[in-house]
């Protein structure tokens, strides 16, 4: 029996919307659904904000005359069912695949994407600036933006809000209120929305809304013409509120699974001549059962069983992540040190801080979508005598970078950076890259910044920076860690000494099979060298500059971070070439170990950097900057991430094709040492 | 005569505030005015700020006991009169100056400077870490913060407020509302304040205030037990403030010129177990005529005749500054395409684009002191068709760091960035000093940075800005220009290629005295060059690589923006020493002339980088990035300035002083060619 036709596959553009009924529209909504889950349980991705807003979305195409009529998501995770009704759903099982669709609107994706949303609360600048353009050339077209509870906690929002009170020009804001950001908000203007929805006297009904409608005319003109119209308009709404006193009409609270109010709304609020913001109260994870019981996981989640929800649980003896690693370690430093605060921007599982708040609720604080004033508080926190660590993502702290100067670093403040998800993100693709923290670190006065290779040593960098005074970071990478067994005690790491990895070792181990293997494509979890890693470690932070740095090895491997575990793979491909090498986990990105580089160059080595971050200003700058201060000239080949925005996929994958495959940096390697007498000097 | 003994010099700390009455308080605020003047006058710094918060800060300090109870500033540059009651009375001629008393907090100066505030906006984060601590420790002091009405346009203050409001610990907010931050506000906010304060029912008396006092004694205890006394204590509020929907008990509007009102009003609020905003209206420039007739002009401001205000005017035929050049270039290039906007956060006077609003009032926005709704907003424009210019100093465009990735850059939206205030600021010192825009600028992919040496090269850089496509920034000092003509038309210059400037020709202009003078201290205003500048240029945009660049030439100085000026002063001075040196005006920070730099390189010449910026990841690293990507190992010298803050001061004090003085370089730049053979090879 063939499958009865769906009517989401009738739908190309918007506009296919209009003709459909109650009952289509219903049947189509069903459809959206299951299409979300059949793609996400293979795909992963942003599930239940999606779930969320199926209704809202089809009401919102339903209303708007689309194009020229423009909607902006904030965020942009909760765009997926705009991407289904957008001339994506052929492609829709690719999302967040390597090559596939983005996970978040995509100007180069579509025309009906208007805005590669990423980060919160943007949506509303730029709707005004659409908005704007649009006034300048004399356009009627209406422009939406869909903006989230959450990412009303960010200030950024609020700086919008206040300029659109004060310009007054037609501007829709669709406030999507499902009462959670990622985690459950904790805000005094979540309080206020509370306020308005608990109370349902001011819940607004179609019956109210179309009695509006019934009455004089809602048209632009007669708005125009008096404030009558826009008075009785404004019986729906909640007095009082903070948009109200901002200058913006504000509707609702509404049901935002109510497809036909949601389309009533939002076509009385464009005819209007001035901002109006919509109040629709929506569920996450609405319709999938598994994701309406656990909003929390199924916010952004990996591949799931389509019937059950259940996830594929890791294998027994898989590494933890990078991420749990860090939140036991700092429980462990808070149960000793009762000082340490930790604060999280309204990402408490995400940076595993979850269990933080468990153990230690009274020093935990989630501030909300809100970077900038995390760092400030934390700064003012350590000024009162505590020892706040922010744990963040890299991507994320870009909205401190002023506050890490000023609040903090300028001040002396003792305050722990932990950037989780620094580097290569995976599917979440360029929005969320954590490629730049390197730099921007560096750029600060007195900031250290540590890079962990492998959970051990995250343990001690954390108890290392919890250690130091002023401003201090360290950075981790996203996903699961090498496997290493945990030091039983931290270390604290002596400021600014690498540690020296044993390269001899690694070749008397017989496990390693050289350029043999086309390690490029391997994968570098799961991985084969972690017990190797655990012998051949030494503690390098009492070392003596390498007796044998005049020796016959011609390249100094130093590596930071995440690329320790690739460098040894590069190590193991020189050695198998005859080319002698040493390798260093340097730990320290600020300051880098002088001494160390140094003796390297002296020994006349081919100094290779390597690291999971922007060429632009990171750890090789930082070693470039070190040989002109020393007047050293060595041959330095920095290898890096290249300065152009990156895609999607697998991390590994996107490390290869950043031209960071072990393969083809021992290329590069030999390349420059066949060629170094082409240098200059 | 003796002088009759002033109050002023009785009080060496707020306690001794607390026995005068009120004929003294008020003789004391017309010296602390005095004073305010007389060294203003001198030094220049914020004096109408300052002369608004007078009786504000004696209120304030009357109703505490400081310490233990703090007073956190906002902004920090109208904390003068707090200094003045804080033990550096007798420094106060130093105010601003090298060596001198800072203009704003300094946690380094005193203890009762509790956080070193210059930016807008972080006070109630930092006074709300202060006050989670002081709970943690069960600590009873008053924390409170003092914020203008401008500074809550910044997105961080609402994110705290928003956190505040939630977590409902004791603190005092007060609301200085002078109805302007630098220049007038123009908000929605605004307007919300603008109603309350128009409607005198609202206004706080002092009986109002004293009857509540009068009342049931308002203890902690009493309103711990209850909400009744809270209750009572409300009828002062404003009803349906912003403050209020966010959880936070508002008083006022009341008059913060008087002293009493204001002592009421704090003494009320530190017996409140939960957040309290303290709304105070007052007047920018209070009690000195030329101030409060031009509130803009002594908001910040130079020297002046304290008798009439009147500023010394600059000698006729001296150079205009930077900004001036700018504006005009800006509204020359503006009424030839009619797309252009410009936008400005809060700095229309200091950006130079208050003349683009007379001229062209629709295109013209300021947003508040909203930098990333700024960068957010220039790129929704851009979508729609416009051609935005941000003008902004570099400091601030910090707190848009993250827009300026995720929203312009990644989005290949062209949007121009015009940084006024690049490298060292003066006066003002190290909040905000200009110094790390070539590195976080540089970080971001697609990024175009431009450099201009003088003001002429200003006009064809923000010509070329506007030519190009996708993001693009231009940074220029502070100050005075160089006194150069201007183009008849500007030039669009070729992407990323250097200007050469001819050594020999300045040699053979005999007007210059080489290592004999000490050009270190001479003054780079003023402006010697001038005249050979304007000669010796040449159009460098078309040239080959030089035909000379085999010659025996050593050095290859490569300079970046206003340091071409002192790298004209090195050259000058290597040639008088028999060192040969090509001398290049760069341009382009990114992307760099690698044609250029790779044959130069080749030439064996010593590269030496110039730029005012830190030495973390600025031009000097994109050179090193580039040989390292070419295969090149060229000696490089990387001037640049520390990675340390830096102090305020005289612009070329501090340029000396950071290592960037001709003679010094030189003495780099020779010792290194004398040690080259200590290099690694």
């Amino acid at each position: 029996m063939p499958e009865t036709p769906r009517i989401l596959d009738t739908v190309d553009c918007p506009a296919d919307l209009k003709g459909l009924d109650e009952a289509e529209l219903a049947t189509l909504a069903a459809e959206i659904r299951s299409q979300l889950v059949a793609t996400t349980s293979a795909t992963g991705g942003h599930l239940a904000p999606n779930l969320g807003v199926v209704e809202l979305t089809l009401g919102i195409y339903r209303a708007l005359d689309a194009p020229p009529d423009m909607v902006v998501f904030d965020v942009g995770h909760q765009a997926y069912v705009h991407k289904l009704l957008t001339g994506r759903r052929d492609d829709f099982d690719t999302l967040r695949t390597y090559g596939g669709i983005s996970g978040f609107p995509k100007r180069s994706e579509s025309p009906f994407d208007l805005y590669g949303s990423g980060h919160a609360s943007d949506s509303l600048s730029i709707a005004l600036g659409y908005a704007l353009a649009r006034d300048a050339r004399g356009g009627d077209e209406t422009v939406l933006a869909v903006i989230g509870d959450g990412s009303m906690t960010g200030g950024m929002a609020w700086e919008a809000l206040n300029q659109i009170g004060q310009c007054q020009t037609r501007l829709v804001i669709v406030l999507n209120d499902n009462e959670m950001s990622i985690s459950r908000n904790e805000s005094a203007f979540e309080a206020s929305l509370g306020r308005a929805r608990m109370d349902p006297r001011y819940w607004g009904t179609r019956e109210k809304i179309q009695r509006q409608l019934a009455g004089p005319k809602v048209g632009r003109g007669l708005v125009r013409l008096g404030t009558r119209v826009k008075d009785s308009f404004k019986h729906l709404l909640v007095p009082g509120t903070i948009f109200e006193e901002l200058g913006i009409v504000s509707v609702g609270p509404l049901d935002g699974h109510d497809i036909g109010l949601v389309e009533t709304a939002v076509k009385a609020a464009r005819e209007m001549d001035g901002p109006v913001l919509i109040h629709a109260v929506t569920h996450k994870g609405r319709g999938f059962e598994p994701a309406e019981a656990d909003q929390a996981r199924f916010h952004g989640i990996g591949c799931f069983d389509p019937d059950t929800g259940e996830c594929s649980q890791p294998a027994d003896g898989a590494p933890p992540t990078y991420t749990s690693v860090f939140s036991q370690a700092l429980i462990a430093e808070a149960a000793a040190n009762p000082d340490i605060y930790a604060i999280t921007a309204a990402m408490p599982a995400g940076t595993g801080l979850d269990k933080f708040q468990q153990a230690f609720p009274e020093r935990f604080i989630d501030v909300g979508i809100a970077e900038g004033h995390a760092v400030g508080l934390a700064a003012g926190l350590a000024f009162g005598g505590k020892l706040p660590v922010f744990a963040v993502y890299s991507t994320f702290l870009q909205r401190g970078y002023d506050q890490l100067i000023g609040d903090v670093a300028l001040q002396g403040a003792h305050v722990v950076f932990a950037l989780d998800r620094a580097g290569f993100v995976g599917d979440d693709g360029p929005t969320h890259a954590g490629l730049y923290d390197l730099t921007y670190l560096r750029s600060v006065p007195t900031m250290r910044i540590l890079a962990p290779s492998d959970e051990a040593e995250l343990v001690s960098a954390l108890h290392t920076a919890l250690e130091l005074d002023g401003p201090v970071a360290l950075r981790y990478p996203r996903g699961s860690a090498e496997g290493v067994a945990l030091p039983q005690s931290p270390e604290t790491w002596e400021i600014g000494r690498a540690r020296r990895i044993d390269v001899a070792a690694m070749k008397d181990t017989g496990r390693l099979d050289g350029s043999s293997t086309p390690l490029s494509s391997a994968p570098s979890k799961g991985n084969p060298d972690a017990a190797m890693k655990g012998t051949g470690r030494l503690d390098g932070s009492n070392l003596p500059v390498p007796t044998d740095s005049q020796s016959s090895t011609t390249v100094a491997l130093l590596a930071v971070g995440h690329m320790v575990g690739r460098a040894r793979k590069v190590a193991e491909l020189l050695v198998a070439r005859g080319i002698e090498a040493s390798l260093w986990d340097m730990r320290w990105v600020k300051p880098i170990d002088e001494e160390l580089i140094a003796a390297e160059a002296r020994a006349g080595k081919l100094l290779v950097t390597l690291e999971e971050n922007t060429i632009r200003g990171g750890f090789g700058s930082a070693v470039a900057e070190f040989l002109s201060a020393a007047g050293l000239t060595a041959p330095l080949l920095q290898i890096a991430v290249p300065d152009e925005f990156s895609v999607q996929g697998p991390i590994d994958t996107l490390l290869d094709e950043a031209g960071l495959a072990p393969q083809h940096i021992v290329e590069r390697i030999t390349e420059r040492l066949e060629h170094s007498d082409q240098g200059a000097r």
